[in-house]
């Protein structure tokens, strides 16, 4: 779709005032966001605090092959979740936002978007609501545990062992994450900054999802980040679209709220105790645009599917005294919105309608918190 | 080392109040920096802007097979560098400081400490730099080519084929790190939070650089970054302690100047020319103390090997008219630090040796930019 020896050409030409003429050379600019894309917001972020750490971890003994032979036979951190924060200098009292990433990618997902606009980390800052973006276990900075990788190599396990790594090729993304129905060429209503799609391809990582241990340690990390903030609202995307309800469900107490963006699928198999303890919780699904696009994968034929299965289990909630809600912005008139919407042009405006649905269902944190 | 039956017990226990106990429990607390361990500063963190970007990044196609079979064959970016930047309120003037990490770790070195106090990434700004933290090519958040991976578990590769992953142990770290001679037994005047090593360990991910191209596609984004910023401070550590120095030959003119944080290695095989390059630059070595400690690793027997070969590339810079310093704390009487010198006890103390540095040796940046 690109050629080669022009990417080439542009990735080498990449030096101020020369990069505009390489981005409009080629179909898809391979350079559409440097630095010099990123915008400055008009207003200062004031910040209480700012930082990072680890939620959760196991320690595990693997031999010096397991290590990659750098040094002898030891014990190594495994399934730890990276939790990157900011709180808001006057935001003690509003209710705490978890913000997960979707298969494929990290945290990056909700900070500056592929075009240099602010990302949702920051507005719901501006917003007043400290925000913690994790990268799920075994993404990102999360890491993962290497030893089958090197055990294959060495010729101490079978190539079989090794799980397979994800990556959505760039092709697949047009329709998968519904830019468009063929790569290239956008809706014409599309509200995703088209030409800022090789950015977004540069989030991509590796996706060790089979590799980790069952059930995927970012649910108990999500519980215990929640209750260590006295109450959190959890809201996962795409792959992690349904972590909040397998969170709230190993603690509900501590899950203000969940907002589910895009969820990939939403479980069909829970228990009447399950739904009965999720009711306890309120609950927002979000959607874009263009449900019908089919996506050209195996996994998912249409995100429509997954809209219906997400509204099906809302029901299931709301008939048993659940606070839940679908939120498919096309029914107000927003149009034109895709699978990352929260990079979309009019994100702030998809945010504003979150940020609302938290106001009115979720209310105030009790008690103060750093 | 550490039993595992406690460590999952305290795991499970990381409820506020509780934690505390749990950590004075076991010899090397599993949970020594949950959440509530992190530090909120006194005064208020005014930014001008922060956010994230990737700096260059190659597209190559795919087969399904190599994609993890999520889909057809495609294009995929990778070589790619996230960097996460923050620029303080009244910075425009002052130059900005890259920080690179070192090996099987990523930005999160530079960020909150293992214990909880403010990172460098935070203490700069406060002191008036823009500061942008990478993840090299290849680990956290700037992913990784993952074909070979998949091509030996399809049976289309040979298991030697895939590059050993990298992980230093628990064990290896106290040592080679220069905590202390022996895992658990720090040394009497060691300025790295014993407590927390087991939070350092969280921040191990595998490290994949047998798997880059040559030469290390890092070197030339921190160049491209440099330039696209209009001048920065090039910061190593450890593995990329001497990547500044590549960076610099590829663009002296961006490189404002270098320093060089414990690194693993300085290079003794430049010539004369690449020396009158260097000496262009001014440029700083910091290392902490203990450097004669065996390391019980085969590929760097002590650290003081790497400061000898520092002070000998230096010596000849500075023959060739260069501005350069071996900064050996230890002279000043600040003994105990350590290879993670920039998490240290007293890391504040030893960036402000740095900051008056770079304030003597580099002044104001040309021209404001974001």
């Amino acid at each position: 779709m690109t050629d080669r020896p022009r990417s080439t050409w542009c990735r080498d030409a990449i030096l101020p005032g020369i990069a505009l003429a390489c981005v409009l050379g080629t179909a898809i600019g391979a350079e559409a966001q440097a630095l010099k894309e990123v915008q400055t917001p008009d207003t200062l972020l004031v910040l209480k605090a700012q930082g990072s750490f680890f939620v959760g971890g196991d320690k595990t003994d693997q031999t010096d092959v397991e290590l990659g032979n750098l040094g002898p036979a030891g014990h190594i951190a495994v399934n730890q979740m990276y939790v990157r924060f900011m709180v808001p200098q006057d935001g003690a009292d509003n209710v705490p936002v978890v913000m997960v990433h979707g298969a494929t990618l990290t945290g990056k997902s909700w900070e500056t978007t592929p075009d240099g606009r602010m990302g949702w980390d920051e507005y719901f800052v501006r917003k007043g609501h400290p925000v913690y973006v994790p990268d799920q276990v075994g993404r990102g900075r999360s890491g993962f545990n290497q030893a089958v990788f090197n055990n294959v190599r060495a010729g101490k396990a079978a190539a079989a062992d090794q799980p397979a790594l994800f990556r959505f090729s760039d092709e697949v993304v047009w329709p998968n994450f519904r830019f468009g129905l063929k790569p290239g060429v956008p809706f014409l209503d599309s509200q995703f900054p088209a030409s800022a799609v090789d950015e977004l391809a540069k989030q991509g990582v590796p996706d060790v999802s089979r590799l980790l241990p069952t059930p995927n340690p970012t649910f108990k990390a999500l519980t215990d980040l929640a209750t260590q903030l006295r109450g959190a609202v959890l809201m996962g995307h795409s792959q992690s679209g349904a972590f909040p309800l397998e969170a709230a469900l190993l603690n509900p107490a501590a899950s203000r709220a969940l907002v589910l963006v895009e969820p990939g699928r939403c479980p069909d198999t829970y228990t009447a105790e399950q739904i009965k303890v999720l009711a306890t919780v309120p609950i927002l699904a979000v959607f874009g645009d263009h449900r019908d696009t089919p996506t050209g994968i195996s996994i998912r034929p249409s995100w429509q599917l997954s809209f219906e299965g997400c509204q099906a289990l809302l029901g299931r909630i709301k008939a048993a005294g659940g606070d839940t809600r679908m939120l498919n912005p096309a029914d107000q008139g927003i149009r034109g919105n895709s699978h990352m919407i929260m990079q979309d042009k009019n994100n702030q405006q998809i945010a504003d309608l979150i940020l609302q649905w938290i106001d009115a269902h979720v209310g105030k944190r009790s008690g103060g918190n750093k």
